[in-house]
């Protein structure tokens, strides 16, 4: 059957109806006064969703547009950053950081343990000269299911009090919560396409006010992504270059039905989904990748020992029509990953263990009862 | 009266409905095999409308960000390029130009007038030691209406043999002829809210064999931008970062439409349109900003001088519900601009101009007939 299809992956994730739809409305001027109104009322709802009195800037790009907008605009060429790597999302800013020049010295873990908040305090604190100029963390490792410690790791930053703390939290925003001002993150990029319920093509980043002092004298070329104008455009409700114009109708939508449902329901409705997918992989005796104590909120990665993880994947898509995602890079055919992220609710984490159960028979996987991952799940689901 | 908008803008353009309601399909993966036939399908349609056997890369990003792409991803820090200036976004690559280090050379006109292709062809002559890297022209400058003759200074550029030509097509690709191979043009950008009939978010860059040469010895810094990633993702029908996803759903729609139209007929339609508005404004009395042998298939820029360009708008605006664009920079409040760009037809044009002539007899404009404007519209559009 067609047409019934299933997203429960960490990205695009699940879209409401009503945000689909608004999307679908005839397009106005970027730079009339009805999309100014727009625009201020998408920048106070994402105020409120980053929990900060920051700007939120507003990128047409993806999220790694955003996070290199954010890296690239308060650093300066040769300045020596430490950066967090474990996983395809932490090694990507290793990447952008040696691609703009910037001494990079590499934190990393084994991809599925999380950073060592350790690590960073015995470097930060050796480093007296305060050369260090950033610290870059990817709070929520999508690639693994790993959630990082970052309110631990913005402390060791600003005990050394120099160094500023750049944070990937494109699948954490929206699924745990981010207090930006609270914790004193510098740079904190996303994008529309994980917690936000939009499709992908809006980029998010906000800065505090060390962050701009820092984007004063950083020296790395840039344009498109020179954040200043999106500032300065920002602060009269419009944007320096043309903006995706139907991702604005959808995301003004997407964030008002947040707003209704709330911060505090939003994250324990994030952390129900995800204890209850946790409880029924172990139940199905189906090994999880990262630890309960590390676990991400967004997307549950398992690596299957008795079946092949494709071919869990091709018959959930097959007979079930649901999709999950991959391991990537090395990775790769060794574990599947669940997203629980974004529009997911109770009844959707149902159907897919359900849909895993009746996979697992089909494909004569070994230990595992009939029922056990699904009776898991409701027991956390009504607990 | 509410919800009756027109838009009658260069940008974004208005979205024929079956593009819009193609956005509001439930989101698929990016990595998934169904998307990759949707974008191997999008491939091809670009090709076909770009006239060219290259690749055209997909970014999510404006225009600008595809330009900015062609541009960095060619050309090495101190590296002298020719820019052509005669509009404000032609200053705008003078701007990318001289934030990445380029030694930019600029070779302007008064904003309203063409660019001189004798100024090129003599400093490409006097470039004895082939120095000058690349020659960067916008094709259709959308903040006047003026169309600069491409095709000549592109045979001035290759009779250099050193230089590329990188080209903004923004406003001409898809409202006239751009042969991109039999005209050699290195590398050409555009934007999706244009000739394409899309909303924006999507850019579109490409580069011929030239370009990818000089690709292999840029140096300036790029991650996001990067077209490299972009090539080799896309020769497997995949993206290095997550796409808009529906923005692909939408262009998939929007190309096959205009595969059905087929390229004559839509520039023929182009040119129509926008003979049938000179013809009117000039009937009606209102000077063309642009002389009609430079004049762009995309926008119509108009100086009003009995009455206010932002009375006109302003009335247009709300007695019948039809956005027109205003002007740019020290042009503000001294022209209007007519889009006729994208899915725009003969009735369309009608209506504006009947619309205009209205408007223009109740703000009391001198040296005017009622029904002249329509009359001369309706003389071309019939011939």
């Amino acid at each position: 059957m067609d047409d019934k299809f299933m997203l429960m992956i960490p990205g695009p994730t699940p879209v409401p109806e009503s945000v689909l739809l608004a999307q679908a409305q005839h397009l106005i001027g970027h730079r009339s006064g009805e999309f100014s109104q727009i625009m201020a009322e998408v920048s106070d709802g994402l105020k409120w969703l980053h929990q900060t009195k920051n700007d939120v800037l507003m990128l047409t790009a993806s999220g790694t547009g955003a996070m290199e907008a954010g890296i690239i605009n308060v650093l300066s060429v040769g300045d020596r950053v430490l950066v967090g790597s474990n996983g395809k999302f932490g090694q990507r800013w290793v990447d952008v950081c040696e691609a703009f020049g910037l001494k990079t010295e590499v934190i990393s873990s084994e991809w599925g343990k999380a950073l060592n908040p350790d690590d960073f305090k015995v470097a930060l604190e050796a480093d007296t000269e305060k050369s260090i100029k950033a610290v870059i963390i990817t709070h929520s490792e999508t690639s693994t299911g790993v959630l990082n410690d970052l309110q631990t790791i913005a402390g060791y930053v600003h005990a050394h009090g120099e160094a500023l703390i750049l944070v990937d939290a494109v699948t954490s925003l929206g699924a745990c919560s981010v207090p930006i001002d609270e914790w004193g993150l510098d740079v904190v990029a996303s994008g529309s396409q994980k917690g936000y319920m939009v499709p992908p093509g809006l980029g998010f980043v906000t800065m505090g006010d060390r962050a701009w002092q820092a984007y004063e004298t950083s020296n790395i070329p840039k344009f498109y992504l020179d954040l200043g104008p999106y500032r300065k455009s920002g602060a009269k409700n419009t944007t320096p270059f043309t903006p995706p114009v139907s991702l604005f109708f959808a995301i003004q939508v997407a964030l008002k039905m947040m707003q209704e449902e709330g911060l505090d329901n939003i994250f324990a409705r994030h952390a129900r989904l995800q204890q209850a997918t946790r409880a029924a992989m172990k139940a199905l005796n189906l090994p999880l990748f990262a630890a309960d104590e590390v676990a991400s909120p967004a997307v549950t990665a398992v690596m299957p020992q008795t079946v092949e993880a494709e071919k869990i994947r091709s018959t959930m898509r097959k007979d079930f029509d649901i999709a999950l995602a991959g391991g990537q890079d090395h990775l790769k055919g060794q574990i599947f990953r669940m997203g629980h992220l974004g529009f997911v609710g109770d009844r959707d984490i149902l159907t897919a263990i359900a849909s895993l159960e009746a996979t697992l028979a089909k494909l004569g996987a070994n230990g595992f009862s009939p029922g056990a991952g699904l009776a898991a799940a409701q027991q956390v689901l009504s607990a």
